[in-house]
């Protein structure tokens, strides 16, 4: 069957294809008998008008594009359920893009939703994409960033932003790591692009200086992979002095961190204690793991930026809109 | 700053829209000089040619939709990485759609990938959509399946599909348990909507009819989430004589038996031995689990399913090209 078009259409309803229009867009006036016969041409053509054609006229996708680092990360899908379970009561479906911790992925995905006129872009960034992102959001593009703020002047022009107090969570962490006794901590470092790897680097440091502990810790930068947090304690091990405790800054990496310290027969907390930025739900298999962790919220953070990107979209907010998470410290006994 | 139009982009280089459009479409004869002042032009207003108009041309999109059951599912990620590492490399990007095991989301996605004109849909259906299905691919929209085959009288007809043998990676699983030695067998199976769920389904009532056991077994229809394997091994353990050992019918749906059975303080295997249909990481974190499982190879799935989009969007291929992966049953010591 050859694709039906608005003039096979018009020709079998023997109308114009003006009117054929008319009836699609529901504008302009149709007698009831010539609009009955339109309907039935386009059923019996099974024909589809082209959203494209439409969204031109109609100045409206319903489409919002959200960009993330890692699309099979639990913590971004969660945040998405909850963006998802506000805006799609509008109306609004979300359509996905892994940058994978790429700059140029990432910028060529925001480059791809802004031609396709999604209603708004929801952006975990990779980093790199300062200028681009201020010039698309300039352009009238509206652009929620979730999870993580842009690098260096970027960050101080105003974006609508849901995030968490990272420094914060981090210095929890390790305030708590140093007061079981722990001085010996090697960190799992997410890369530096990511506002979410230097605050939290920078709340790890915190606790260390107050604690007395001025040199640079144990290091391992990251990418915020299973695999990293794996390769981390590999690392740690071959150490003279290896660490006695291990605080790894996003779940993924603590995953890694818990499999390969396992791996190795090491017991967790008693040759190794851990502490996680970020819920691990595989650390439950573990027996008294004493797991320390940041509990997020993605699912609210989710809801939240929704609100945000319908009160961006329907224009009703004029100022810029930034919700920053503080978030509990928890423990796996 | 107000948006760029091309009509502005033509009274700042002094010509005509008309133009304007054949250089950046590159279409008819534009003169050097002139054809410079237009990018002056457009670089001084940052215009963005509106890829939706371009699209209407070009008829390519150069965007291939997927649409999954569950984004969370490491299983899909898989496939969707192998696809876009073969796609990629051609320009396409893939946009990711949820559906959630429903159905109607999957309708609604569906017909939405179809008005983006997306170049190809690629589709692990949640079920209930045959119909639709087989009157999108009629009107000339490539549609490549993965992981489900459709249902009833759907299934007979002509679509690309790369699937496993799920009857017989069950049939597997089921006989090896039974071979050690296990006579009650708690089954957790996946919606019967699901391809998946029915042929796993089949494959073990096929190994417990070759082995005697002709009753219907103990079972659990889940969902394929982790709380569906979490409430499964709830309902086994209320009954009278328990199950020695549970087969799970998904990666997810394991990882709930897992962690439910550890949370009761239950040995695995002593105490109750688990089977799982694919790869569950985070059993590593057991110890000796004895954990078997069928070993899925979603990433080379997703690369023999973008070898198909190409080709089928290139129209290199008239027959519907199918591809079933036999995959292995392995164990964690």
């Amino acid at each position: 069957m050859s694709k039906a078009t608005i003039k096979k259409v018009a020709a079998e309803a023997d109308v114009s294809t003006a009117t054929v229009s008319r009836v699609i867009n529901d504008s302009g006036y149709v007698s009831p008998e010539v609009r009955e016969r339109v309907f039935h041409a386009i059923a019996k053509l099974n024909y589809q008008p082209s959203a494209i054609a439409r969204s031109l006229k109609q100045d409206k996708t319903f489409m919002i594009g959200i960009i993330v680092p890692d699309i099979s990360n639990p913590y971004f899908m969660g945040i998405s359920r909850g963006i998802e379970d506000i805006v799609g009561q509008d109306g609004f479906q979300l359509m996905f893009c892994s940058s994978d911790e790429n700059s140029d992925k990432e910028s060529r995905l925001l480059q791809l939703l802004y031609e396709k006129r999604v209603d708004a872009i929801v952006l975990a960034t990779s980093g790199g994409n300062g200028e681009t992102i201020h010039k698309l959001a300039n352009s009238g593009q509206p652009i929620v960033l979730i999870d993580r703020k842009l690098e260096g002047q970027w960050d101080a022009r105003p974006l609508d932003l849901v995030a968490e107090d990272n420094a914060q969570g981090a210095y929890l962490l390790t305030k708590q790591l140093l007061e079981d006794g722990h001085t010996r901590i090697g960190v799992v470092n997410g890369p530096a692009r990511a506002s979410t790897g230097r605050e939290r680097y920078d709340g790890v440091r915190k606790a260390m200086k107050e604690h007395g502990l001025d040199r640079d810790p144990l290091l391992y930068n990251g990418d915020f992979s299973t695999e990293g947090g794996i390769r981390a304690v590999g690392q740690f091990l071959k150490e003279k002095s290896p660490p006695s405790a291990i605080i790894s800054l996003n779940n993924k990496m603590s995953l890694g961190v818990l499999l390969e310290l396992v791996n190795r027969g090491l017991r967790i907390p008693d040759d190794v204690a851990v502490a996680s930025f970020g819920e691990v739900e595989a650390g439950n298999l573990l027996k008294h793991p004493g797991l320390y962790y940041i509990d997020q919220n993605p699912y609210d953070m989710g809801k939240k930026a929704g609100e945000i990107l319908l009160k961006r979209i329907r224009k009703e907010e004029q100022a810029c809109m930034v919700h920053i998470y503080r978030n509990e410290i928890k423990r796996i006994p």
